[in-house]
């Protein structure tokens, strides 16, 4: 199978090693716009060619949209519009099934299931979410094993060909995902709460020591382990992080809000010298030692 | 020399290990209140012996106070008026100077400084701070190399007698740690932004998260690493972090503040589809990249 990765980053660069090394693609080609990644990406060898965003449609079986979230809206309905105009030429063959598939790896789904809903060649489409990576980004920071023993989301799997499903699943199984179904709405939600909250606490958490830094300048003199921690996401990316906050608006509006709730919570008992709330707090905090082991 | 440590869980019990294994150290002797704790730190082989607090001040040659800062903040000016009792019975030899040294290992250091400021044995105390720790706590967390090449922070080493201080830096010179000296209340400034905050964060998501579990049984499925390593913290001890915050209060809701203002931008800009601000934010936190690497 040709697959064809879109956006040679740390997803689909980490895909295109796994997916040949793994022997499920025999040939990986990449589009990557910006020109020093893709010299990059042929450079490490990531992908056996780099070809334009049209011959890459056409060329592969499996098209893996890989770039932020703000750009895959676009360009995913376009894809299926490349598609109805390829079926039309007859590509097809003669069993009148369209055969190729394209799936994306964003982060947030909602949207883009939303917005090829009433696509003629919706069925094509399959919406997934490999939930790996690393607060680092570009061909870079590729690596073999990513996703290995990891979650991956298949949203809205219904709305799919059972054949595209299949395949894609297959694709999963060759990265030793783990495979997990749910609705896009439900998906968003959930990443809100488990996954785009902490980059937000670690955005604030950063900002708040960068500002203090201005006026003293060995504020990080002391930093530890537990700091490093906390603060790591808000090494991510711009490019990655703007569209899904924006696409997960609502939900992540309603985390911030709880979340406010709770700082607030703790600023009031600490304020009041009320130790037996601060206590009740912490203890309560202290029941995510049953899911974070 | 006689080391006792007052408080055999994560810190004293660490220290015990490594303060004997060095060889800084001829008997580690130990307190502990709860005999559990107790039981088990003889049973690990922590210290040599475990006896009461009057013996073990009596005769140790370095005391350790290694219990949470609320009740560290009772014991030195009692351990301090007893140095006063011994010293009365002669037990500092012919050179009228008394050899005894008390320590603590305590996370704030304003407080307990000001504590025995006006007293007359002031000189053998030495505030200090081994920045090392985990999120666990107990004996069965003390583990050796806690504090290999971590920060040991020594605050106003200049209210000491220099001997007491030579003989501390030596015992943080046996545990391999890197020492800095600033006031204690530079200390607590310092603490609140790179330390105490990322405590409160963690607290906050993790309430966050499992207020949402109650209506949503299964919002931990999609937890990935990044939610792991900003809610790690939410796992420590209240007995320990009630009186940090109670006594770092006024630099703690400093930093809680400007945390919130930051917060608070996120929202409004996420809110308002300002994708412009939201990048902004984001990249002005990927300064923290130049930090921690």
């Amino acid at each position: 199978m040709k697959v064809g990765i879109i956006g040679l980053g740390l997803i689909g660069g980490s895909m295109a090693i796994d997916l040949r090394r793994k022997g499920f693609a025999d040939e990986v080609l990449g589009v990557e716009a910006e020109p020093v990644n893709a010299a990059a990406a042929v450079k490490i060898g990531l992908v056996d060619r780099v070809l334009s965003y049209d011959e890459c449609i056409r060329e592969s079986d499996l098209v893996v949209i890989a770039v932020p979230v703000g750009a895959a809206v676009r360009m995913l309905p376009d894809i299926l519009d490349r598609f109805v105009e390829m079926s039309g030429n007859g590509q097809d063959g003669a069993k009148g099934e369209f055969l190729k598939i394209v799936i994306d790896v964003c982060s947030t789904k909602e949207t883009l299931v939303k917005s090829v809903h009433y696509h003629p060649m919706r069925r094509c489409y399959v919406a997934t979410h490999p939930m790996a990576g690393t607060e680092y980004s570009g061909p870079w920071a590729a690596m073999p094993g990513l996703f290995d023993g990891r979650a991956c989301i298949i949203c809205n799997s219904e709305e799919s060909s059972p054949k595209a499903v299949r395949t894609v699943e297959s694709m999963y199984d060759a990265l030793n995902m783990r495979q997990i179904y749910m609705s896009s709405s439900n998906h968003d939600v959930h990443t809100a709460y488990v996954s785009h909250i902490s980059h937000i606490t670690s955005f604030a958490l950063a900002l708040t020591v960068l500002e203090k830094e201005k006026n003293e300048k060995h504020i990080f003199d002391l930093a530890s382990g537990g700091f490093s921690s906390t603060v790591r996401l808000a090494k991510s990316n711009a490019d990655m992080w703007v569209p899904i906050l924006s696409q997960n608006r609502d939900n992540v509006l309603q985390v911030i809000d709880t979340y406010i709730e709770k700082m607030n919570a703790f600023r009031a008992a600490i304020a009041g010298y009320d130790e037996d709330s601060v206590r009740g707090l912490i203890e309560e905090a202290n029941r995510i030692k049953r899911i974070i082991r």
